[in-house]
């Protein structure tokens, strides 16, 4: 399955990159297939494999702040995804466009 | 920790509420305080007794549907509420308005 | 349409009840039809009737945040809800559920 | 600001690309910078600019839909945005990873 994850710490100054940072690092480190976006961290493996990742994500920004609020959308198909590009490049392919980046 | 549960099959006809229906039994049947809403779940609870409740509700969707999107917002706070009435109060008391039901 | 708004104003304190309070009573001066839920406000309407309001909402709670993060949900369908009741209502009698309270 | 866009059309079969390319085109025409991903269309710009394209792409996908589900989350900072990999690239450089492309 593909997992998007976004974690928000609430009570603080409003820049979150450094609590996100360190969720991020979690994820790196797990060795799951990932890609960071400008507003979540996507994530590729099973929920036995995504699901104690971003608990330990979520525990990691919460022990520095008194309120968290994360965010998980779980996007899990039959023929499920295995690559972030090719979901991306089938839906420029129908667009008739070419990725902007 | 506060947590809204939605769960959405795609590929089968445009009427949600029987999937729903049998996610939200699982919900009923595991004893967690719950409250309905007509675009989301609402649950209480720690992680370790959300978590492999929500994985349940999930697989029994999945079980019969190609594909589902499973949405779970947790609002995590110190002072962690254990009342869905009193955080509706709060903001309706600050608001100066009563309850429209 | 039904639309699920919510408004998270980041950068200040955790209680955001405050900020959320002056949103609301913005729905509620419009006279549209909503429902306060403890993560977020449901609104009946129409784009046209429903976007004005939401945005109305945002820069409320903006002009007094460094920064808010809005979330809007909008359900459409041809067969359109009216009501809020009958979405919860038809769930619970397919779970063979009684609403708890 | 920052605007994360996700339209989903229930009711047809599960493979969403092809509705998905058809709101991806009215964005692209619209000359905003946009950035697609595995789960979503980054849009930036102001409410004024953005919010009348998501309406155009919602109303595309809800003519040849019954049901369209469309998720809406903005991100509006004093100091907004003004570039997708900036924000990514200061979470990259506070986690010391490299980005995994």
């Amino acid at each position: 399955m593909m997992v998007h994850l976004s974690i928000m710490p609430i009570g603080n100054d409003s820049h979150l990159s450094e609590a996100v940072a360190k969720a991020v690092k979690v994820i790196h480190d797990s060795g799951l297939d990932y890609r960071l976006t400008p507003m979540g961290t996507l994530i590729l493996g099973d929920w036995q494999e995504v699901m104690p990742v971003i608990k330990k994500c979520h525990d990691t920004v919460r022990t520095e702040h008194e309120r968290v609020i994360t965010q998980i959308k779980i996007d899990d198909a039959k023929d499920g995804e295995t690559s972030f590009d090719r979901k991306v490049r089938s839906v420029e392919q129908k667009a008739g466009i070419e990725f902007k980046k």
